[in-house]
């Protein structure tokens, strides 16, 4: 095997990036902004305040500023399991036979198992520098609360999270990742809030909702004096701190002379794509670059390849505010697939412009073959992935065959955003062969769209 | 916090030791020879052979050779998962008020979640090598298993595990990640081998112990055409591998201009704890440093502490060799502690040398205290640990508190061996405060001793 180029690379610390890459000033047609729910007016930084930290309302607005510094004490946190290696996949390389240079940017070495944590630091810090007590947030697979219990004990803040019932049920391991990181976690729909109560009233049996989750969050925060909500994707504000992946890419990339031609992503929100590719577009849309944008979506909750571009509810409770992206409805009820992280109805507001602007493709996965590229990928490259990252994996296998099909050597770069030591029930299905497909039917979608908010 | 030393250092990949490092050459005792069970003879290479691979074998008895080559096969797949970081654990220091400098050298980066791989894989190789078909091992815990089924994975060969009963049902995750890499798992004791049956026999509902699951392993091995036994910790030869951990620690230390005062580790078999320190040994016995060596073993279970110096069976079913070491009596049934892996009634035996010489010390640690250790651990540097990691976490703190009492800035380095991702059933019981220790009373000791073997 030459292996001239590193099997990893890892920055220097001094290499870290100071600041964050913000793509919006460089749009050439701005995401759509957030409405009121109630007035259907642009939402206000005073009224996002009431329910987010001061400082990441003033980042969810910002369209000027290209990059914000990152904090001294953000930085040091960071530090902890930052940089994250780029790695050259000369093994999986081999086994697929291809002529394409495979990269991926490897985010789940640290507990929260992925690039979550990249966004949590900065949330609790931002909190704690309000002078805050706690935060309030949901989690459905856990990979976000995990992170924000790790970040809310570095920073010395109280943590509630509100944890999905079947999950809270089918994970108790996830539960007790976030207790020894001394968060609080109750399970969702809880008697604690009045949405709660009202959800429960009228469906005694629930197993639950991410949307239900973050009704029940959001209200306790505004409840709670010294409180606020944070929240792990969707919004801009996220996809500005998920950012530190691609910068860290770019640096190491560089460092090795080479170019990406595609960059790949799983894409469920949207923060672990945004955060690698949002540095690698602000090249492409300045001229510097010629590359490719991949979204690989599962097929069982196909946003961008099936959704509408439309003003929607981003929580199914409607107490958030409204945003302009590809959904499939607030009230989507997404296929049981097992990439929980994916179960969501809409796409972060950049990329979903950036995907009408013809810059970002997307593709969909049916997840028995996201699985075989996973343990494809385990076998030769060692990590156990996310049942999320194997949707990116599978979409690198796409185009490293295309790449062999063609005879042509070009570098693909795809994000390896977590790990599946949590997720071993569902590789326990694929194991078994008992795990099935879900494609939805067109009627579902479109009864689904038919119930859009009218903006 | 001033960090002038950077959080982690990473050798660079040219930087990867070439060699393992063989400690046994320095030793100014030599550990006793391993004994043939039935003629109480040492053990020949020719009789090791049948149960183990010819190069392992070999390297098992070298006492001449200081440096052994890593193979090209074998160091392009260490690759993959090292070189592993120091890491300067700047903010438990911060925690601790201690005026010590605290560096862990973190192996949980890998599926496998420990230092395990390391061994796993040249273990495959010279399988491979020799032409074999498949391996046989058991595992306890999970973590050896899942470390075996990678290296056979990546080498393309067979792997059948044999998981202690109690494990196989408790940990069906640990199970699921071996299958996925393509190992076969079966729940020892089964019906497939004679000594498994005869065991059902005489106890119906037995839950298995990892002495039953190595002698049908062992049975499996030797029973199959084209097959060869495979053990993960004990032997000089998983202590040779493990090594490459000291010498990456040796060479990142030289680099950041440091030198150790103390070096900490786990003590279940040895291999973790002998793989940090070996090099280290070799540069005290050679006169070129002063450092103390410590080992952290559980109060459940004290071989060191609270062991005989003599000659033992390494397996509870007699069918491995006899070795001289520290031990509690093969037939001793440790305390049902939650660190697995250092659940081992023996040591291994330079390791036991080492301690009869004096230049290795020994505490023990009560199990609440290893699990504050490793909360407090978990909460400041972000890493979750495996519980047996907690051991060589408390023996840390409790250094750098004495520096701190004393108002020393001694320079402590200690072995991170794992992740903790897979013992989240042992956290819940210490969430929830229901954790007990186990103190072994002197006469269950006395009375397991009174039963070693006369050799």
């Amino acid at each position: 095997m030459n292996t001239d180029i590193p099997y990893k690379t890892y920055l220097s610390e001094n290499e870290l990036p100071k600041a964050w890459f913000n793509l919006k000033p460089l749009m050439p047609v701005k995401p759509a902004p957030l409405l009121n729910p109630e007035t259907r007016q642009p939402v206000t930084m005073q009224e996002l305040s009431r329910i987010f930290c001061e400082e990441l309302a003033r980042q969810e607005f910002d369209e000027t500023n290209e990059y914000i510094p990152i904090p001294q004490p953000v930085y040091d946190v960071y530090k902890m399991f930052r940089p994250s290696p780029l790695v050259r996949a000369y093994f999986l390389e081999q086994a697929l036979g291809t002529p394409a240079h495979i990269y991926y940017k490897f985010e789940g070495n640290n507990t929260s198992g992925s690039h979550k944590l990249n966004s949590a630091v900065p949330q609790a810090f931002y909190a704690k520098q309000q002078g805050l007590t706690g935060v309030t947030t949901e989690t459905g697979a856990g990979q976000w609360g995990t992170a924000m219990a790790m970040a809310c004990a570095f920073f010395k803040l109280d943590c509630k999270v509100f944890m999905v019932k079947c999950s809270y049920e089918q994970k108790p391991h996830r539960r007790d990742v976030m207790r020894t990181y001394g968060a609080s976690v109750t399970p969702s729909p809880s008697t604690e809030t009045a949405v709660g109560r009202r959800i429960l009233e009228e469906n005694p049996g629930t197993a639950g909702s991410l949307g239900c989750a973050i009704s029940e969050a959001v209200e306790a925060a505004v409840n709670t004096p010294g409180y606020r909500y944070v929240l792990g994707s969707v919004l801009s504000l996220v996809m500005l701190h998920q950012s530190v992946i691609g910068l860290e890419t770019k640096a190491a990339l560089e460092k090795l002379g080479e170019s990406p031609d595609v960059i790949i992503g799983c894409a469920g929100g949207g923060s672990n794509l945004g955060g690698l590719s949002g540095p690698f577009v602000g090249d492409v849309l300045r001229g510097k670059l010629k590359c490719r944008f991949l979204a690989v979506e599962p097929v069982g909750c196909p946003s961008l390849t099936r959704g509408k571009y439309a003003y929607d509810y981003c929580d199914t409770g409607k107490v958030c505010p409204l945003a302009k992206m590809y959904t499939l409805g607030a009230g989507y009820m997404p296929a049981p697939i097992h990439a929980g992280g994916l179960r969501y109805h809409g796409m972060n507001s950049m990329l979903s412009q950036l995907h009408e602007d013809g810059i970002l493709e997307a593709i969909a996965a049916p997840q028995t073959k996201v699985f075989e590229a996973a343990r494809t990928f385990a076998r030769t490259e060692g990590i156990l992935p996310a049942p999320e990252s194997g949707h990116a994996i599978y979409g690198a296998i796409q185009e490293a065959l295309r790449c062999k099909a063609e005879g042509r050597q070009e570098n693909i770069v795809f994000g390896l955003s977590g790990t599946g030591y949590f997720d071993m029930v569902s590789y326990q299905r694929f194991n078994d062969g008992v795990m099935q497909d879900f494609t939805p039917a067109d009627e579902d979608i479109a009864k689904s769209l038919s119930k859009l908010p009218r903006v």
